[in-house]
């Protein structure tokens, strides 16, 4: 495995932030839109899932055809993808390949706690726009929460010997205690909530009163759900590196 | 026709900016990488384009099989779309329906002028990312110059004489003239170059000299492209309407 240093994936980590936030703000100009999120409500040809849900896995399906999933960065939500039209490329090992995936997680927190959070209640019939932003806004998710695998590697590789020793002993609080840094925690905190507020900001003055987004529900989203999900993708990944 | 006021316009167009400005600074992320936009240099099976315009293509594709592209606030780039796999929607009729679409000009001036103002040069290899970002910059920036039409509507309705008898006498200088609001159009130029300054600050920061949006150039970008392309929907719109 490559040396990996945390200050090499912060920059990466924070620049993240800005790609859900704006996806979130975009999401929130358009109700809750409670039937795009169930089965059969919106009928759709030979699918049964969601409307959501459909546009989610075909626009993977052409992301899978110009090789999205190759990359050791992305993770698909839906199964059976069609097969890359480009060739492979060559990624260097920087992480151990593992089938990690908390996208079916990350799904169903988004449809159940994230997006009653952030959207205005109801329904606006802007279903194809909202299903759109929807997609943004879990690549978005999937990708931040499973760069959780390369921080866990950082660590990994600056603490092997006690990782390994709480790895051995099957751990899991004891890792999660030893990657739990509250004061790093409580800076993304800080930081994405004044994010939220100043990308908003001329947003709550133009729409007048419209709908627009809480910075808090950004912040409770880093707190109980990103970061919580990205901590269990650090010690999933951890479990298996230490026994490699 | 339903009465239209620009006031009812406002508030959309206004915060059409976001929607731009934030896939700007996405797209700004990535390097300019010329070879997604060089029909052939990515060889794509049944494909003559670029690899971008596939990535377009088939978005689109998914996009009107969920009747994207009925709705009069759309326009695709592409022709020859797979029919919807849901029922129509009743649009009320609020402008004319026309075959006015910009967006191939559109397409030609993103990739020959907007893209190198935003991206460093260059080539990072970030080829689908870069194209998906740019599905999301053209489709909002085909929205709002499109919005031209409703904007001609209301321009349209507010002086409906002296109108047709620009249009009567084939006088499209005369009706650029009429509809030219320059204290409006340097409000949306200062409104874009201070949202883009402040969305792109934290980026800025973060990035520590790396890649960050120029306000200037989403300033640039509105006062050559978007805000001319507009006048010339809102012209040939105008030249229908006044025939009707």
């Amino acid at each position: 495995m490559e040396s990996l240093k945390l200050t090499d994936l912060r920059s990466a980590l924070i620049r993240q932030e800005e790609t859900i936030i704006f996806a979130m703000i975009e999401r929130a100009q358009f109700c809750h839109n409670p039937p795009i999120y169930e089965p059969g409500a919106i009928a759709i040809p030979d699918f049964d899932g969601s409307f959501s849900d459909y546009l989610l896995q075909q626009t993977e399906h052409i992301h899978a055809r110009v090789r999205r999933y190759t990359s050791p960065d992305e993770h698909a939500f839906f199964g059976d993808l069609p097969d890359p039209i480009l060739p492979s490329l060559a990624y260097s090992a920087r992480i151990l390949d593992t089938d990690i995936n908390v996208n079916d997680r990350i799904r169903q927190i988004y449809q159940a706690n994230i997006l009653p959070a952030i959207c205005p209640p109801g329904d606006d019939g802007h279903y194809g726009s909202s299903a759109t932003c929807d997609v943004a806004c879990l690549q978005a998710l999937s990708k931040r929460i499973h760069y959780g695998k390369y921080v866990a590697e950082c660590k990994y590789q600056e603490e092997a010997g006690p990782y390994t020793e709480l790895v051995v002993s099957d751990d899991r609080a004891g890792i999660l205690d030893r990657l739990t840094k509250p004061e790093v925690e409580d800076a993304v905190l800080e930081r994405v909530r004044h994010k939220a507020a100043a990308y908003g900001r001329d947003i709550a003055e133009e729409s007048a009163g419209g709908s627009d987004l809480d910075p808090t529900a950004i912040q409770t989203m880093y707190r109980d759900y990103i970061i919580p999900l990205t901590k269990d993708v650090e010690i999933d990944y951890l479990m298996l590196r230490a026994h490699t």
